[in-house]
């Protein structure tokens, strides 16, 4: 590793407790890592001035820079510039500019500040301020020795919005370079077989290129990473060999949602989906009602849990349910096609199937699922075993339903690896 | 703080590279709480031995106990072995029990072990093993010096099932004893509102109880908790204290969810219910199949987003729709009407809103919603505005219906307090 090597010291007794989860840190490590800034230590403490002191007297000492994220508050538990001033043997004293900041933040809140909001104009003295847009807190830039401290705020929002200010510092001191990477969203695949496909294609893939993987449920991000701009032919490159290998596993680029992408899909060629849900009990419609703008591609959706519903919602024959049992073909699709047809939509999906942790049977366990999707004149149909919770059942099937009309309406293969791979 | 002081060090790059965000080290200090037992600090490095190792000297020197969580897997980067056995000037050696306990492992999987999984069985000299009853990796207990080390894997269902084994030698080396803890589940209030109310009556509060919070969205859980068995009757004065000011918020003890709440509440009553969702896209609904059980009591849901939608699916007068527009009272009203009629069932709710970010008029700015609640003979409905994103907005909306209909069949005050503090 040749990037430099930056120290980050959270604080917070919420912390420690286990009442909260520090995503701070990811948000910070991520955003650095953009340019080439990386994190050597994260170290974290509660609300104590003897811990606090003593981790950041070690980590100031150990790195060339450290950002602190916590404990300026106005409350007294916080610390932080209490510990700064006492390190650096300097005053606290009030800053004119922070005290500004403060009497307009409350201002816009149409409150009168109080002793505790004022508290947070009081910084070590020569420190440089950090603006925080959204905030009360301002946090400030100063040296212990020759080590660059900068302290922020722990409100997730407040941190994000300072973290270019803070990337500006961080470069000046320790240098760095910011690395090109492209994200590609993908769904149906996972971290393992994209690995296996490229060690098949080692030798094409190009030295320069990083890939990288976060899994989200229930997409998997690809991360190309290339150390500067003249690389990018080089990304593009390994862009090209992920899109031979599964280029239909591909939602787009950033942090692309599948719902968003069907959303796209359906707009372009100027159609509209409707759903038919048992099993997941809505959430296939509720994922595409997230997306802003769903009320040009989904207008009418059905959740029919019960054989009644199916009956009576979407004209399923009773002698189909009797005969076959709700989790059938011949159910999905009759579901499908009462679906279309009462909603008046161009395409859909039918799904019913065990979620569990009951209901299920030596023929059909739990986990049993069949989904039919597609238009009138070309529907298809589809039986898999889902293991795992009830959520996580739930929350699979439906992201595939939506892959399945976009597969479909794509004109690619009709199935993603994560099916055939179990056929 | 008299309770005893551990360090936990984790162990991992994508800790570092902001991909994953750590929730091990919530879990384990929640888990430790309730035992007295508490975190001093947490570092972070990456898989490096000298970075690794310098961090667990320190802490080995600073601290009676630390947890080292991650580093025991299969793979080159799993290092944590190798650095305790140096820092203790031990050997690896192939322990029987750990080989066997890999080997099966494997025959599990009906794989052969290979060289990568036998790397598991060798841990430092002398070391205690610490069984790991889901995965392949062992945890293992060993001092160095007089500090107690334990070793935990990072993968959370892993961890999790190996912390009792972890309290139980944390508690024989440096005590602790057990707290007794109350969690409410409660939904529609504010950590400030409890807060405020209970300093109102902080005379009455017994002394011995501490309170805490844990926002999730969308309940707030408190957490009532008291050193020891003998101050569960304060722990019970506590709690009444809380029910006389907003009983009707409380959903229950531990982790209840608010649809299994209301699903509990329809089954004692007999009752079924259904929806009829325009902005929130059958999350409601989705809520409720969530939970196990749900086919007894939501048998038929409507998503009715498009006007046409609520025309033809729920029965929804053209004129009024005409007239009012989708966002009205009598929308809503006769959507409720529509889905308790043409699904049979008992109780239900209908909600029509603008979730934004567009549509939004001076009348009816984004976040405007109206809500109709209850039954054919006893229908309320309600309007406010909630500002925040659509995603937020969808899952406040749709949490507060679920709230509303609970309240409905208990006969409980029908607005929560954060309706009533905007009225």
């Amino acid at each position: 590793m040749n990037t430099p090597c930056i120290a980050l010291l959270l604080t917070g007794n919420e912390l420690m407790s286990g009442d909260t989860v520090d995503s701070n840190s990811a948000m910070i490590a991520t955003q650095l890592g953009e340019h080439g800034l990386e994190i050597g230590e994260k170290c974290t403490v509660g609300d104590d001035p003897i811990l606090l002191q003593s981790a950041l007297a070690r980590l100031s000492d150990q790195y060339p820079a450290v950002i602190v994220n916590g404990g300026l508050g106005p409350t007294r538990d916080d610390l932080t510039s209490e510990v700064i001033a006492a390190l650096t043997d300097v005053e606290l004293t009030e800053n004119p500019e922070a005290r500004a900041h403060v009497e307009d933040w409350c201002a816009q809140r149409r409150i009168a500040p109080n002793p505790a909001n004022l508290k947070q104009a009081f910084v070590p003295t020569g420190c440089e301020l950090i603006h925080n847009p959204l905030g009360s807190a301002l946090g400030f830039a100063i040296d212990i020795n020759n080590c660059l401290v900068l302290t922020t705020p722990g409100v997730p929002s407040e941190l994000e919005a300072m973290l270019p200010a803070l990337v500006t510092h961080l470069k000046a001191r320790v240098g760095g370079e910011a690395r090109q990477i492209l994200r590609l969203q993908t769904f149906g695949i996972g971290e393992s077989s994209v690995e296996q496909r490229i060690k098949r294609i080692a030798t094409r893939w190009p030295s320069a290129v990083t890939l990288g993987f976060r899994a989200g449920m229930p997409q998997l991000e690809l991360k190309l990473s290339v150390p500067s701009i003249e690389d990018i032919p080089a990304q593009e490159t390994a862009r090209a060999l992920l899109e031979e290998d599964f280029g239909d596993h591909i939602l787009g680029e950033n942090s692309t949602r599948l719902a968003e992408k069907l959303q796209a899909v359906l707009r372009n060629q100027n159609k509209t989906m409707t759903t038919a849900e048992s099993c997941t009990g809505g959430l296939i419609a509720s994922m595409m009602v997230r997306e802003p703008g769903s009320s040009a591609v989904l207008g009418t959706g059905f959740v029919t849990y019960a054989n009644r519903a199916k009956r009576d919602q979407l004209g399923v024959a009773p002698t189909t349910l009797k005969e076959y049992g709700a989790v059938s073909e011949p159910v999905v699709k009759e579901m499908l096609l009462g679906a279309l047809h009462r909603s008046g939509a161009d395409i859909g999906v039918a799904v019913s199937g065990i979620a569990g942790p009951g209901g299920g049977t030596e023929d059909k366990p739990v986990g049993t699922v069949w989904i039919a999707w597609g238009t009138q004149d070309d529907l298809r149909t589809h039986t898999t075993v889902v293991s795992g919770s009830r959520s996580l059942f739930q929350n699979l099937i439906a992201a595939a339903c939506l892959d399945l009309i976009r597969r479909h309406l794509e004109g690619l293969p009709p199935l993603p690896h994560y099916f055939t791979r179990q056929a």
